[in-house]
């Protein structure tokens, strides 16, 4: 494929793009496929020979488009979003078209500078103490990780290694597995300091919890995957309040900032700790200026080398949307969630089961957990709407996350008429069943 | 933004992506700034309000292009290729569009199911032995890590958690930090066994570590990051031989493949040595069909809990070039690389410093490494083609790497015809120096 047939092709899949995200919600949100379906339908073995264009597209519908989670479906209302708009599309080809890689400053300057920069940015969007920020001569600064779980490996392994050091000043005697195999690490059921737990969204007391770490020289990681792309908005900054006390803090901007998937963003205070747990130095990544004290080399930030230009889906999509956009962004989505909420309380037959703080909403049938399951199972079948389930005190429970960027009130109100109808049925069948 | 204007700006984006690629030989590939350029060419806060898109893109020829390593031009022979190819950007772009992500089989079972079948694909077109495919019934696979270093600590878990599990067996009463303060891990400077490794592409003997690792129940992870790609070709599948002692074994398609960054390919040839150093089963995440022995949840499988449906990629690169185009693509690499050699073989005043097997060439001017030095530096202050050094045997050499896509014969002459020539300016300047 040369570049004029990449022009035509690409400006096709623009359309593909268009066209798909436009009538999404005409779609099947669930796919109706069974485990192994899609083997049988295509070669066991790569072509010998190159396969026109067209019978690759072909086989997108054929092939893939059925064993779809539609994600970006207004009816999509499980897990949690996954992020997306239009302007970080736009991102995201440029990214692929420059295919640059910024282990290193040198490796791409402008693709570690704006990254630094949009870190600064974003953390002062939701209000981050400065000492988080990079600025031009702080301490601390911001990173993109690929997922929240990599930002949460990186903060283990650089408390482990701070710990390790503190002891070992103290008493060099001892050997790094001995120090090793005394070290705690204290967590709930979701590992760290939670603001926004996935089953439930609920928050732990960071307030209570900060100064505790800070007394005892606890590292403190506090993960707000989801909540913290609302801290944007005044509002519910005060969900993140206990942030001061933290050495490291990280959200998913390619939840529910409108930045695809992939980029969660990771602020530290002290950079060198992040950079002492991993810093190597071969001659092949050495380059003039690196000890200018001036630039920032993040392939030391994260387990990963290689790096793409990830901070362009920031810059676009901050610009496009502005932060007022965003801000009414987030407000719509628990808004509806406040609606779904509502109509949910009215019904004397369902429950809430944990507070609605943003846009999840936690809740069940009155009565036991196969009512619901049964509930659930039938939905999936379904099809239509798409929800899963979590357990809350031991107990089964359907969450309802308003996801799409195109979710309406229309679609929340028809989700609760679906689960309402579906209710009737699955207790009918469920009583003839027992 | 909505979708009429997304089809304007993506078309347009579209062009831009061609436009670069196509011109970009005219390019300095190396840019001229210096660090901390960006922050003052932007604003030092997101904007309230929304910008236009005209303005998002001005910024980007103004601000960013500056600061890019043009990592896709023919005149880069830096680090090793990151790969870009058109049908891979085209994958791209729908995997954006699509927006899901796979970290389940049933949150998008044609994520899941593409990527168990492309890694098949791929591992055929490589001869690995059976037992690291999947097929309907295999107890190995493949799966797609983002980059060689999370293959590497996946690798290294596993190995961790296997052997612990097996001294717990023989002996209950020990701990696990007691266990784990005594494991060793072997390693070369390179760390793992490698097959081309990034100093030099020099290989390890696998052949002969094999059977020793697999004599004392040695987890033995192989990563030929760069090379991998070449065993497509019979020629270098020679190179592999060993690969069948392995437990594990990756390569990036996404250095050169054609398939764009990020695609590591990653196999085991027990996936419940994988996936038992990792499994979670949070109820959010069950879904029907779990239990049934025919699903992969690739979210065992590695760090990270989120992907993205990066199989689209190998899917499409596969198909659109075949194995012969794939393989004519490889072989023009590593031919363009030996016309390298010889035209450095044939000027008396410099030496080949390691044997060029694939499309890397080691090589410096006979004499002292601040002679090497020097014209390194004149070449990446001038900017017209990029190299990076390396320390062989204690010695500062220069790397050639063949890299892009794009990169003809009369590249790689200018390339060697601009080094002779700066060599005189550098002499000159250096024996006037010292």
């Amino acid at each position: 494929m040369d570049a004029a047939e990449f022009r035509r092709r690409g400006k096709e899949m623009v359309d593909f793009v268009a066209d798909y995200l436009e009538n999404i919600e005409h779609r099947r949100v669930y796919p109706d496929v069974e485990p192994g379906y899609l083997r049988s339908m295509i070669p066991s073995e790569a072509p010998l020979e190159p396969e026109s264009y067209e019978d690759v597209l072909k086989d997108v519908d054929r092939v893939i488009m059925p064993g779809i989670t539609h994600w970006q479906s207004p009816h999509f209302h499980a897990y949690f979003p996954s992020a997306s708009s239009y302007p970080a599309l736009l991102a995201d080809m440029l990214c692929g078209g420059l295919g640059c890689i910024g282990f290193t400053w040198a490796a791409s300057p402008a693709c570690t500078e704006l990254e630094t920069v949009m870190l600064d940015w974003l953390g002062k969007m939701l209000q981050l103490p400065e000492d988080f920020l990079a600025g031009t001569k702080g301490q601390g600064g911001g990173v993109i990780q690929g997922t929240a779980s990599e930002a949460t490996l990186m903060a283990l392994l650089a408390a482990r290694c701070k710990a390790v050091k503190c002891v070992h000043e103290s008493d060099p005697q001892r050997s790094e597995a001995d120090i090793i195999s005394k070290l705690i690490a204290y967590t709930s059921e979701e590992f760290c300091a939670t603001l926004g737990t996935t089953p439930s969204c609920a928050f732990d007391k960071i307030t209570e919890l900060g100064p505790l770490c800070n007394a005892e020289n606890i590292w403190m990681h506090i993960d707000a995957a989801y909540a913290g792309s609302s801290f944007i908005c005044p509002e519910f900054r005060p969900l993140l309040d206990g942030v001061e006390f933290a050495d490291s803090f990280n959200f998913n901007p390619h939840k529910w900032l409108l930045v695809n998937f992939d980029c969660s963003a990771m602020w530290v205070k002290k950079r060198t700790d992040l950079i002492g747990a991993f810093k190597l130095d071969p001659v092949y990544l050495k380059y003039d200026n690196q000890e200018s004290g001036l630039v920032t080399d993040y392939r030391h930030w994260g387990i990963p080398l290689g790096r793409r230009f990830r901070s362009l889906k920031l810059w676009f999509v901050f610009r496009m949307y502005g932060q007022s956009g965003l801000q009414a962004y987030i407000r719509k989505h628990v808004e509806l969630a406040k609606v779904f909420e509502t109509m949910v309380k009215k019904d004397k037959r369902f429950e809430i089961c944990a507070e609605v703080v943003l846009g999840l909403v936690c809740f069940r049938l009155k009565g036991s957990d196969e009512l619901n399951e049964a509930l659930l199972k039938e939905m999936t079948h379904l099809g239509r709407i798409h929800l899963v389930p979590c357990k809350l005190r031991g107990r089964f429970v359907l969450r309802f996350a308003v996801c799409g960027r195109t979710t309406e009130l229309r679609h929340v109100q028809e989700a609760w008429t679906h689960i309402t109808e579906l209710q009737h049925a699955a207790s009918r069948e469920f009583h003839t069943m027992w």
